[in-house]
């Protein structure tokens, strides 16, 4: 089986550990390495976090990298009431033997896509920032990019900020840049995540696989949905960012359309929204595939298949 | 029966047009004055069609005033597209006899308002530079305003733009100041007014009130319907202001919740919208009520109904 | 001799009090009256104290107007720090029997502009929020506007904030207003104000007439100067609002050119900043004769004879 | 002698190109690197005059490295209306045989301040971009740089729009990331350059020196300063970036005091202004020395002599 190069830029964060594990369960993917960047947690604690879970599911031979600590132009904001302190709370995983690699980030991506013979996939599940900064230091990097596929944004109604989705409030100038780069995205959004929820059935059946990265995932996914669950009223909580990685194994289960996507980066009010012409409104050329809805059984059908496997 | 004072500020344009038919068909509200302002068409045709609206419904005491004919810093937009050359396309009434009133209408809010022995209620169904401009000028006015029920924004997608709805966008720093005043404001937005759509038997039971009131909406609601149905792919065009006056009318046909609102005044890719902070995100206090579901089918009972008495 | 028939904005505020008498003391200006805005001190004082010039000077026919107490978009801001609580503090002026008139100010500079047989000037001395809402109720009257000489902004460094002087950061989007309006304006900004200096000469100069008038004159420059000698170490305080009424008189005394001037209205770190393009570099046609030297000893010979008459 | 350890990032550029000679010419610095940026020309022009500078000068064991072609977020804005098509107008330099260095500017510069035994100081005389993407990538090298001595920025008025200069408006976003990182830094804006003008007597003392050198610098100088000496009316053409390294060797020439400086990212009117709050109306903290005048007579004898000395 001809396996689809991919670089997985994650900051995990609960919802990037199970994106995570959905992609070692998926030899159709060749995992190329895993960057990691502040965002939901430090950076000292998203490749820690990355390692972690490589462990877990026995991939020591991915390399991980640490990107950048920071955002472009603002300060660093966190998300640990919803991912916990650690950035995986509800587990206690246990501290990684492999080693970082010593490469920044942004060397590797530079570095890999510039020796590519074959155009690779990123994967993006945090805040922008690494892809961002390879692509003003080596904007040439491009052309060996297939695509982004991104979970960030939303079409309608922020989470973070009335406006705003986390990736991208947490990064805004990086996501500017990436969706100005001409690159094609694809682009899971939060109206689609809040249509794939972790109902109480769907857990279960997560937890009933019996292997440690079953329950895991059931832990981790029992510990992170509270919130948004009280918060939202709905029969379970949204997951964000292993629809990146379901959307690269099964693009079937997602529709969307061609839209243009702008990104704010000044109002105060909205900093960080993506602005979505959903209408064509604008007249401008769309720069995204929008995904409007997903198929949350078949999601669900796929996630929990796949980590019986690992 | 006692009745509610109101003035209707507005700008017709053919939704407006209607309301007016719906709210001279109501005993329940006395119309102190309409108030025109430029908006869907200019100020020269908006002051005219109001009074057309009132000769056509023989309501000839009701005193029409003329207002800003500029927003506050923009340049003017008009949407000749959506309501014609002449803001009523669609029919054709004859030029109105009776006077426009020689007062601006910014000195009859002001000095109404003033003189006011109970509070009143604006009823706004275009830009809101009348209100904003009244409001500077005289801000002890706010105090004998009841509440402000406004046709205008949107909680997720604009209409005008991506994010912003016309009449916000005509003259979002009105807007601003309107919902930085402080009085109460009941704000209803696309997200309720595409709910509420002519569908073509709704239509035809407006077309079969054998009536020239009944005739010159169905006539108008003919006419400016189509763009919107065509581009929305909806069995029939949404209706906007007509709400704010069922709204007065009928308040349980809508359910809403009290949010933080906040006009966007910067941001090219977004000036006019709406930032409505549903979930609360923010922490600041609600300054509106913003509808968020209506019952589509008592509206155009209500509406049918009320035509009918023309 | 032919008048020059002209009405003074103002929020007096010590400079604007000065200016007050230049212009009582001077046949060649026709009076048409005086409206008020808030701006050094909330609008209660401001046309509180411009009767009370009125009344030392004995132009009780001069009919005061108050207008708009806030600006556009902002919250008040005002200056106490510099003309003290009372905006005349220094001198100890008895409340005026003069009464204020009933009109708003914005009503009367639509009337008389709407009415008015020859062209008028406006002499602006603080905030620009009644003139631009004149203009937006009733953009025709700019018609009748000779031109706008105005006190406001600097061509290098504000003084309010780094960027900003503070008419125009009072109300910057006032200022958009009246600088996009198409009429002339000359514009006398801190740039040469800084250059109009009370040294104690001069001041000693004003204080040798025996006069009730010279000795107001003297005992507020006397309290004014002390905060902007000590902060910009220079030898005497800067006069600003004068040198519109000197300007009308003797226009020789100041040297400058005609450029673009654009009013910042977003950013932050410069909001009413006045963005003077000195040296065409943006292309854009010239809106305002841009002051950029004046001869300070004719300046306060002008002021000390003038005061001398009444 | 002690020698200075610096890294000269530049963007040659007639002025970067008498900056590097008269670096090259002083004992007193090390010059660990030259960076070179998009800037004045594009990347694959000013790494070229980078090192065709240090062959006319015979400095071929300074390693050049090429950076960021392109700024943050804004499109690539160069100026060769000022320096001509190469970069080096006026004179026909040899292309270089020395070769470019294979790593990236900006990794450069994290490795070098990594590895550094002792802080190291940056003259940056071109757009930020090299020296702000290496502090958002490794932001812990900022406790290895001495201070950041850079020509940018205007106390008053611009050069490429009335409120901003060249550097900081071809990249105003890395310009802000720089001003915000505590880094200690000493700024010599248009202020200061336009005091050091090159008038014909000091162009002749240049052209007097018998050496290729001499020679070239006088042909780059006469070329550059024609179209400035044109606008501004003045005895000569101002120069800008040999201040940078003027300043190193003898501060003395040079007086200022701390300032807090902001950098506009967001307005259109002054996006990369530097906002000096020279009067500390903000009471911001200082986060720059803001060089206020210079020592003319005193810069072009030192940089004649040193030019004589290559």
């Amino acid at each position: 089986m001809p396996q689809t190069p991919i670089i997985i830029d994650c900051d995990p964060g609960v919802d990037d550990a199970i994106a995570l594990l959905l992609a070692f369960a998926s030899p159709e993917l060749q995992i190329l390495g895993i960057t990691t960047v502040a965002g939901n947690v430090p950076l000292a604690l998203t490749q820690l976090n990355a390692r972690k879970m490589c462990e877990l599911a026995k991939q020591t031979d991915i390399p991980v990298f640490a990107g950048c600590p920071r955002p472009i132009l603002q300060a660093l904001q966190t998300a640990e009431e919803i991912h916990g302190k650690t950035g995986l709370d509800g587990t206690t995983l246990p501290d990684p033997t492999m080693p970082l690699q010593p490469d920044h980030a942004v060397s590797f991506l530079i570095q890999t896509l510039d020796q590519a013979t074959e155009p690779i996939t990123l994967a993006t599940l945090g805040p922008l920032t690494n892809v961002a900064i390879a692509l003003i230091q080596a904007p040439h990097i491009a052309r060996n990019i297939q695509s982004i596929v991104m979970m960030g944004g939303a079409i309608t109604l922020g989470n973070i900020t009335p406006a705003a989705e986390f990736n991208l409030y947490a990064d805004p100038h990086a996501a500017d840049v990436v969706f100005r780069s001409g690159i094609p995205i694809t682009l899971l959004s939060l109206d689609v995540t809040h249509q794939v929820l972790t109902t109480p059935e769907r857990l279960e059946n997560i937890r009933a696989i019996a292997s440690p990265v079953g329950q895991a995932a059931a832990d981790l996914l029992s510990f992170y949905g509270q919130l948004d669950c009280d918060r939202y009223g709905m029969p379970g909580a949204p997951l964000h960012d292993p629809n990146v990685i379901a959307y690269l194994l099964q693009p079937k289960l997602y529709r969307g359309k061609p839209c243009h996507v702008a990104v704010e980066t000044a109002s105060p009010h909205s900093i960080g929204q993506t602005i979505i012409d959903v209408w064509d409104a604008t007249g401008k050329s769309p720069n995204a595939t929008v995904i409007q809805t997903a198929d949350a059984e078949g999601f669900y059908q796929l996630l929990t298949n796949r980590l019986r496997t690992l």
